[in-house]
């Protein structure tokens, strides 16, 4: 059965669109007074994530506000590690944490094995959900974090400013390091594959801090990994999109370009007309607004929304999205403003 | 009166050396127990940057204890703010705070015109004393911050993580923005040159926070004002070596090349070898190891500093350094293995 708005697909793949689709990161969030309703209910934020029913809730409230053109499944991208045992919690203002985080060759071997489809059941069942009640308007997008990213938080116990322990991590011990990013590697290949299955229409890999490493570390321990994912993903689902999204990292959109995904994440600091020239266009390209700019009057929001669009230029394959997620302190309404404004520039 | 050591001055210059010069940001700092010692002794953070004789003590404590080819005077990039009357103070775990932040164009209006020999006087008397007990032997680096990384601590009140309040300023009223940078590179001009009359002998503007910024918006709030800053400084000082250091700008570089600077600094995220493509060799360049280096083992310190090295590759111009600062809890022993690998490694 087709889906009512195909938009994503069609731009994911680079054939043509009559006009540009538009989502944008974390567009299920705190800045909608009716997810902090649910997350209110739920009393803290993994007892949400894990309840099939608010999760279907929370993916599908923007869709209810604004004309958006996918939705994402409502998760977070620690739910692995999670499932290893290593104990993830959240203290309001300080982000996640790990109860039992890694810091020895020895703990990387001791992670177990998860099976996603019992394990992460949950994931599955709200996808499930979210899917039947979604009714094929809009293409549901899935994800997962990139290894790297989430060795960051399995090292450091949580976040950090400059990963100090982590980086240390693949600089001492790359052998245990290169063990870790293949265990959650091979986890995240089933975890995508098995949100597919479940409903997912297309999958992101979030890589949040592939920017903070030297382009060399980058390759050897991000980007490689993404592409096993891809290639992963691919090998059982050759049709479904998959979007790489890294975050700083211009220089190696050339080479994030072969690495086989459909699609390329892009934040605000690489122009989507020089994102286009390093990748020669093999790739779809989703992106970039800066979502600051969404604190702006209603009137400069349009104009930057304009911008973005301009920037792409003619051709097939852009997804217009934010360079990084709705912050909790944003108002509702110029969200929609942006949306109304990608659809007025981009119609064609 | 030639310096004993002028090998920073050559390199920044593009002149001939017989080996890399090297210095680290935030070499005079917490990592240090001597350090420390003084900062106790001051109480708070400003009372030391404001007493001369402290100034010079921490400001000559790193080249006791390693054969560092300059030093830069102790000091904070927020003294401007301060001056002007907008109350800087510390909070531990914090960062810096300013009592009363701008929020208005009123604000901006009322900011001070500052007389750098009086309210800044400290700094110059710092400067002095230093310059003097240094007695030539290496060069002494003066800085200030950039207008636009100013501006998000002076809007923001502090620190920030997405620089949202500074953002929506520039976007909302680009006028005021356009005259409260004017403002701080006017008093940045002023304050580089009397630097430079009390000893400095080369200076560095820190652009913490470009690399924030869309490409367009960082040439229009950022990189403009520090050619402004260039231009006035070269206009007084015409033989004393600018070094221009914005994080995370890699696709500006070409156009920093182009400012009048003598020097860009590069972080960890841009190869050595692109940068000298991208600026076309016209500029020396200092940079560019991931300070997250000195966690490892010695011996992957020193792999890590021959990289940096070959990255650079044959000709003049380079001055090593980190691609950011030293932080709190790195052993000093470890910066003296990359100050002897650097030698080791760049002798000619």
């Amino acid at each position: 059965m087709k889906l009512e708005n195909d938009l994503l697909l069609r731009a994911l793949t680079k054939q043509k669109t009559e006009r540009t689709p538009v989502w944008v990161m974390r567009q299920a969030g705190r800045y909608l007074p009716e997810y902090r309703e649910v997350r209110k209910k739920a009393g803290d934020f993994m007892t949400m994530a894990k309840n099939p029913e608010m999760v279907c809730e929370v993916t599908l409230q923007p869709l209810r506000r604004f004309p958006l053109d996918a939705v994402i499944i409502f998760s977070d991208i620690l739910t692995i590690p999670d499932a290893m045992g290593m104990g993830l919690y959240f203290v309001t203002g300080e982000g996640p944490k790990f109860k039992k985080p890694i810091s020895t060759a020895e703990d990387v071997d001791n992670l177990p094995e998860i099976d996603v489809n019992h394990d992460l059941k949950y994931v599955m069942d709200g996808i499930s959900l979210t899917s039947q009640t979604l009714n094929r308007k809009v293409p549901l997008l899935g994800f997962c974090g990139s290894p790297w990213t989430l060795m960051t938080y399995m090292v450091e116990g949580g976040s950090s400013k400059n990963f100090s322990k982590a980086k240390s991590f693949l600089l001492n011990q790359p052998q245990a390091s290169h063990k870790l990013l293949q265990k959650i590697t091979d986890a995240s290949i089933n975890y995508l594959n098995a949100q597919i299955a479940s409903g997912a229409n297309a999958v992101q890999v979030f890589d949040s801090w592939g920017g903070a490493l030297s382009p060399e570390m980058y390759r050897v321990f991000s980007m490689d990994y993404m592409q096993k994912i891809v290639q992963g993903v691919k090998k059982e689902n050759p049709e479904t999109p998959v979007i790489l999204f890294s975050k700083g990292v211009q220089y190696n959109l050339k080479n994030l370009a072969n690495t086989g995904a459909d699609c390329l994440g892009v934040d605000w600091t690489t122009d989507l007309s020089l994102a286009r020239e390093l990748t020669q266009d093999k790739v779809a390209l989703q992106g970039n607004m800066d979502p600051c700019v969404l604190y702006a009057k209603d009137s400069v929001i349009e104009e930057e929304v304009k911008k973005v669009i301009d920037s792409f230029g003619e051709g097939n394959g852009h997804v217009f999205n934010l360079g990084h997620g709705m912050q909790p302190d944003m108002q509702p309404e110029k969200l929609e403003v942006l949306v109304n404004a990608v659809r007025k520039f981009s119609e064609k």
